[in-house]
C-alpha cells in the first residue's frame, strides 16, 4: 500500500520543481509552468534551469539544491543523460516522488531498459518513487494542479468531477479529457503512466481508490505490468463503491502486437484479460467513448442479478439499433413483466409484452415517464435504456420523459439520443443521467454493466497440499511423462484412466479391473520422444491378451528408432469412452498469473477456438459458468434427446486443475487432453496430459 | 424500371397538393406547407382542406378537383378512412403519384393490411403510384422540396450534397440528416418509405441510381420487401459508379424480432442479409454513424483487390484502437512493403515494418505526409487510415498532414481524430476526405470497403435442366424420400452413395460394386416415417451377407410399428468414410430468394452454428470462398499434417446444389446431410438428404 504522505506528495504536492523548465512557448518544457499558473495552482513552483535566472516571469534555479525547498514533487524534463544526476539530487534533498517526461528509456529497447532499471534502483535506494519515464504527467483537477506537458490543456478548461483516469497511452489522456468534458463530465485525477518503471497502474489505482474526490476509476490499458497490485486495487475500489471501468487494447492479435510493440511483453489471448477483469470486479468496455460514458451509468449501483435490459422509446428505428446490438453482445432484452402490464392496465395504459416498448408518436410524455418509472422500479429487469428521437432537440422533452422521473437512479438508466443533440447529451449528464451519443457505445456500456460481477471469492485449497508435496517430492526435468502427469492430476483430485507400465523385462501387466472385452492403448513412455503417434509408437484398441506383445514391440521399436532416448517402458492404459472430449488446462500467464482453461477436444474445435478462461483457482460455480460458455458443450445438457453428460465431474476437474495455482509457481502449464466426459453420474476421466515446469 | 416522367413527378414535382393541410402550427399537418415555403420551393403548392379557404396565407381548396392543377404529386395527411376518396380523385385527375403520411394500415395488423391492399389496387388501377402509407415523406434538397412532416426540419437547414438516403424508419431520416449535416455532409434525396405498400426500397434505389445529383445511396433497412428489385437497382448503381451502403437491423435474433414486429415477416439468419449485400455489390456497415461517414471513403473508388489496410499515426494509443478493431473485423493490417521501405530510405526516412506506422512525437509534418503519400500510391495495401491526436485541434496540422497530400484520392483514405475536434472533422469532409469521430465507425467503414466486391456473376446453368426435368417429371408430395432426393442430387451433378432398394418381395440386392469387407446401411424407405433411427428402423454397418435379412426385418418392423404408413421398401446404401462431414443446403429465403449454405456436419458444429451462406446459384470461386469461411474446414487444408481433403469436390457439390435456383420455385429447401469429404482427389459423396417442395 502507498502511504498517505506519498499519495499526498504525488497527487497534491504543495511545491513542485520543474526540472528543465523553458521560457520558450513553443517548447513542451514550457507547458507545466504555464499550465500551473493558468489554472491557479496554490503551491510553490520552482523552475530549474542552469542557464536561466528567470523563466516566464518567475525566479529560476540552477539546480534542485539551489531551490528553497522543501520540494514535494519533481517534474523532470531534462534529456535522459542528465536524469541520473537529477535523481541523485532529489534523493539527497528527500524529494519523495518525481514524474519523468523524459524519454529515451525502455521504449527504445534493451539498452534503454537497462538505463531505466538503473535509474529506478538509484531512486528506490534513495527512498524515492518515480512516475514514467516517457509519460505526460498528471493532472489533479480539484486542486488545480496540471503537472503535465499535455498539449490538450492549451485549449481545454479543467472541469472538476468524479472521474479519474489512468492511461498507458499519454495522448489518450487528452483525447478522453476533451471528449468527456464537452459532454458534461468532470474529472478528479488524470495520470499518464508512460513506461511504468516504478509506479504502475496498480499502485495508481490504489491511490485513486483512497482518493476522496474520485468516484469512478477509468483505465486505458495496453498491457498488464502489475496485475496483482491492480487486482488488489480494483477490489479495494469495489469495496469503496467506486466502479473501475477498463478499455483494453489487444482484442485482436494484430492489436496485441501493436499494443505491446514497445514492451515486447508476451501476451495470452484476449480472453485472459477478460478473465482478469471479471475476477476482480472490473467492467470492460469495448468502445472508446463508452469508457467515460459508462461511468455515470454504473456509479452508485451494485452488480446486476441477471443480464436483462429493458428498452423504451417513441422512435422504433433508433431503439432497434440499441436492442439489436445488445442482443449481439449476449444481453437479454426483456419486455415488461406480467405484473408490470397489470399495474399499467390499472392506470389505463395498455402496451404489449414485446421486447421493445415502442410508444406510438403522439403518446403523452406522462405515459412515457410512467412506464419508464415502472421499469426502473421493477424486479424483472436489471438496466433500462430510454431512446429519444427527433424530440431530443427539445430540452423540455428531456425533462418530461426522463429528468422528472423520480426513480431514475433506482437502477442503471442509459439514454441514447438518435439525432444530433449535443445540448441534450450535456443536459442529461449534468443532471446525473448517463447519456450516449451512439447506439454502439450505449449497448456496450449497458452490456458491460450486465456482465459486471462482484470480485470473485478465492476457493479453499483442497487437494493442493497433496499435489504440492508431490511436486516438491522430486519431479525433475521440464516436462513430465504421461504417467507422472497422471499421478499429479490424481493428486489434485482428477480421476485418471487406469494404467500400468510395462518394461522390457516385466511380465504381462496386471490391470486392476478389466471387464471382458476391455480395450487398451499402448504407447512408449519416454520424456525424449514427442511425436509418438507419428513415430508409430502408439497402438490403440489392443485386446487384453495382446497387450504384452504390443508393449514389447513398441519398446523395441522405440529403442531402434530413437537410440539416444531414455525409454522408461510402455504405458498401458484402459480405453475410455464417453459422450464428449474436453481439454482442461492450467497456465501461468506472463501478465496476469494463474488461469484455468476449458476447451473442446478434437481438431475441429481447435480450429474454431472454443475456449473459456478464468483466473485460477476457481470455485465450482465458476467452473460451471465455464461449461456454459462453450456452445458445443450443449451436447452434455440434453440437446436433441442426446444423453446428458456428467457436467458435475467436468466442473470438479476444472476446480481440481485450477488448484495448481496454490501448488507451485514452477508449474508453467498443465493440460488434461482429453478429459473423457461420461454420462450423468458416470464421471470424467483424464486419459492423457502434460505438465511443463519453468 | 420507373419511367422518367414518374421519377420527375415523384422527386421533382412542379406542383404539389397537400391534402389535409392545416394552419395550426402545432400540428404535423402544417409542416409540409411551412417547410416548402421556408426552403423556397419554386413550384405550385395547393393546400387542400374542405373547412378552410386560406391556410398560412395561401389559398386553400376544398378538394383536389377544386385546385387549379395539374398536380404532379399529392401529399396525403387525411385520416385513413378518407384516403380512398382522395385516391379516387387523384386517379380521376391523373395525378401520377401520392405520398401518404396517413397511418392506420398494415402496421395495425391484418385488417389494416387488407385496407392497404385495397388502396394500392385502387391506385394502380387508376394508373397511380404510392409512397407509404405511414411514412414521413421525402426531401429533395437540391431542388428545395421538403415534402415531409419530419420534425427535424424545423431546426435543421438543408445542405446539398451527394448523399441520398432511403429509410424504412421515418424517424431515422431526421437523425441521420442532423448528424451528417453537422459533420459537413450534404444530401440529395431523403425518402422515408413507411409501409412500402407500392413504391419500395428497390424502386426508390432505382430512381436514385438514375438521379444525377446522387453520388452515393444510403439504405437504413429493417427488412427486405422487394429484394429482387433492390438487387437490380444496386447493380445499376454500381455500374453508374454510385456506392450503395446499407445499415440493416436484425443482426441478433431479438433485433430481428423487433425490426419485424410490425410486418411479421419471416426472416432467416442475418448471414442471409450479408449474402444478399455481398452478391449485389452493396457495402454493409455495422455502426450507425458509419452509414454516412463511409460514403466519402468509398465514393469514386472500385472494390479492393485484397483486405489490406495500412495505418499511420503520431499517436500510438488512438491508432491502436483502430488497428485492434480492424483486426477483430478480419482485416489484414499491413506494415509498409519492402519496396516502400527502400523508397523511404532513399529519402532518409527510416521506419520499421511494424503493422502500425507510429511516428514519434516531434516528427516533421513533411515526413508524415511523405509516408502517407507513399501508402496511398503503393500496391501493397488497399486502404489507408490516418489517426491524428491532440494536434487535430489545429487546422494547419490537418492541412499539413492530410490535405496537402496530392494522392489523397488515390485509394480510400480514412482519418480518425482522437480528441474532440469537431471543426477538423468538418474541415476534412468539406475537403473531400472521409473523417471519423470514433475508432469503431472508422474501422467499420474501412472494413466495409475491404469486404466490398463487385456484383457477383451468375454462373451458367449446367445440370439444372436435367434436374428441372426430373422435378417436372413427376415428383409428387411435399417431401422426397432419401432415394428420390438422391436421384435429384445426382441429376444436379452431386455424387451420391451407391444404393439400392429392397422390397418385401425382392430377392438379395445387387450392388454395382462391393469390395470385400464393404459395409452397408439399411433403413426403411417411407415418406411417412420421419424419425427412423429413433424407431429402430435404421441399421448401420451391416455386412453384405446380412443385408437382405436386415432389410426384410426392417420392412416388417416398420409395417408393424407404423400401420398407416406407405412403406416403399428398405434402402441399402454403401457405407462411406472420409475426412469430414459437411452439410450442403439450398433454401428459398422468404425475403431474398434462393441461397446456398455450407455447414459442418455433426451435433457440436450445429451448436456452434458454423455456417456460410451465399445467394444461389454460385460460381466455383464463390463455393471455395464458402469453404474458407468455415474455420473448422481448416482440417481439409492440411492442418497439422492431417491428410488434405477434396475441397474441389465440396465446391463442385455446392455449385451443383445452388443450381436448384434455376430449376423450380417449388423447391423450398434441399439439404445434403452429410456430404462425406474424402481425401484429395477422392471426391465427396452425398449419403443422405432431404428435399421439401412448397
Amino acid at each position: 500500500m502507498i502511504d498517505a504522505a506519498l499519495r499526498r506528495a504525488f497527487l497534491q504536492p504543495r511545491s513542485v520543481a520543474l526540472v528543465g523548465a523553458s521560457g520558450d512557448l513553443k517548447k513542451n518544457n514550457s507547458r507545466p509552468q504555464r499550465f500551473l499558473k493558468r489554472f491557479g495552482y496554490s503551491g510553490k513552483v520552482y523552475p530549474i534551469n542552469p542557464a536561466r535566472e528567470e523563466i516566464l516571469g518567475e525566479r529560476a534555479y540552477r539546480d534542485l539544491k539551489a531551490a528553497p525547498g522543501p520540494i514535494d514533487h519533481a517534474f523532470i524534463m531534462v534529456p535522459a543523460a542528465a536524469v541520473p544526476d537529477v535523481i541523485d539530487q532529489c534523493c539527497e534533498l528527500g524529494v519523495p516522488v518525481a514524474t519523468l517526461f523524459t524519454a529515451g528509456f525502455a521504449e527504445l529497447g534493451e539498452e534503454g531498459a537497462e538505463r531505466q532499471r538503473a535509474m529506478v534502483a538509484r531512486a528506490r535506494a534513495g527512498g524515492m518513487r518515480l512516475l514514467g519515464p516517457n509519460c505526460m504527467g498528471l493532472i489533479n483537477v480539484h486542486d488545480r494542479i496540471p503537472l503535465t506537458v499535455n498539449a490538450v490543456i492549451e485549449r481545454e478548461e479543467l472541469v472538476p468531477g468524479p472521474l479519474s483516469l489512468v492511461s498507458q497511452s499519454g495522448s489518450m489522456t487528452g483525447s478522453i479529457l476533451s471528449r468527456a468534458q464537452a459532454r458534461g463530465h468532470g474529472f478528479s485525477k488524470i495520470v499518464s503512466v508512460g513506461n511504468e518503471s516504478d509506479l504502475r497502474v496498480g499502485e495508481l489505482a490504489e491511490m485513486l481508490a483512497e482518493d476522496e474526490d474520485t468516484g469512478a476509476i477509468l483505465l486505458f490499458l495496453e498491457t498488464f505490468r502489475d496485475a496483482d497490485t491492480l487486482a488488489g486495487a480494483a477490489r479495494r475500489a469495489y469495496a469503496a463503491g467506486k466502479p473501475v471501468i477498463a478499455f483494453k487494447l489487444g482484442r485482436s492479435s494484430v492489436g496485441r502486437t501493436v499494443a505491446n510493440s514497445h514492451t515486447g511483453a508476451l501476451t495470452g489471448p484476449d480472453e485472459v484479460a477478460n478473465a482478469f477483469f471479471r475476477e476482480h470486479g472490473i467492467m470492460r468496455v469495448e468502445t472508446f467513448e463508452g469508457l467515460f460514458e459508462a461511468a455515470q451509468l454504473v456509479m452508485c449501483h451494485k452488480p446486476p442479478r441477471g443480464k436483462r435490459a429493458s428498452v423504451i422509446t417513441g422512435t422504433g428505428g433508433a431503439a432497434a439499433m440499441v436492442v439489436d446490438r445488445l442482443g449481439m453482445l449476449g444481453a437479454d432484452v426483456v419486455g415488461p413483466s406480467e405484473r408490470m402490464l397489470d399495474a399499467l392496465a390499472r392506470k389505463d395504459i395498455v402496451i404489449s409484452d414485446a421486447p421493445l416498448i415502442d410508444l406510438p408518436m403522439g403518446s403523452s410524455e406522462g405515459r412515457y415517464s410512467t412506464i419508464l418509472s415502472m421499469l426502473l422500479e421493477s424486479d424483472h429487469t436489471d438496466a433500462v435504456v430510454s431512446v429519444i428521437g427527433s424530440s431530443a432537440q427539445n430540452p423540455q422533452i428531456i425533462v418530461d420523459r426522463v429528468l422528472k422521473v423520480e426513480s431514475r437512479h433506482a437502477k442503471p438508466l442509459a439514454v441514447f439520443l438518435a439525432p444530433r443533440a449535443d445540448d441534450a447529451l450535456v443536459q442529461l449528464q449534468k443532471n446525473g443521467v448517463a447519456s450516449f451519443r451512439t447506439p454502439e457505445s450505449c449497448a456496450d456500456a449497458v452490456n458491460a454493466y450486465l456482465n459486471w460481477k462482484s470480485p470473485g471469492e478465492r476457493p479453499v485449497p483442497t487437494e493442493a497440499a497433496a499435489a504440492a508435496s508431490k511436486i516438491a517430492g522430486g519431479y525433475s526435468g521440464k516436462r513430465l511423462n504421461e504417467r507422472d502427469a497422471a499421478e499429479l492430476f490424481a493428486a489434485l483430485g482428477v480421476r485418471t484412466a487406469e494404467s500400468t507400465v510395462v518394461t522390457a523385462d516385466s511380465g504381462s501387466p496386471a490391470m486392476r479391473t478389466g471387464e471382458p472385452g476391455s480395450l487398451y492403448a499402448v504407447k512408449v513412455l519416454s520424456p525424449d520422444i514427442l511425436h509418438k503417434t507419428d513415430a508409430g509408437l502408439v497402438k490403440l484398441s489392443v485386446a487384453a491378451a495382446d497387450v504384452n506383445v504390443e508393449a514389447q514391440r513398441i519398446i523395441a521399436d522405440a529403442a531402434r528408432k530413437f537410440p539416444g532416448a531414455h525409454i522408461q517402458g510402455a504405458l498401458v492404459q484402459k480405453t475410455e469412452r464417453g459422450l464428449a472430449e474436453v481439454i482442461v488446462g492450467y497456465r501461468r500467464d506472463p501478465e496476469i498469473g494463474p488461469v484455468v482453461l476449458l476447451g473442446m477436444g478434437g481438431v475441429t474445435a481447435e480450429l474454431r477456438k472454443s475456449i473459456a478462461i478464468r483466473v485460477a483457482p476457481v470455485t465450482l460455480a465458476t467452473a460451471h459458468e465455464m461449461i456454459e460458455d462453450i456452445a458445443e458443450l450443449g451436447i452434455l445438457r440434453g440437446y436433441r434427446n442426446l444423453p446428458r453428460g456428467d457436467c458435475e465431474a467436468v466442473a470438479a476437474a476444472i476446480c481440481a486443475m485450477s488448484q495448481l495455482a496454490y501448488c507451485s509457481r514452477d508449474v508453467l502449464e498443465a493440460e488434461v487432453n482429453p478429459l473423457i466426459v461420461k454420462d450423468e453420474g458416470g464421471g470424467a476421466v483424464a486419459v492423457d496430459g502434460l505438465v511443463v515446469f519453468g
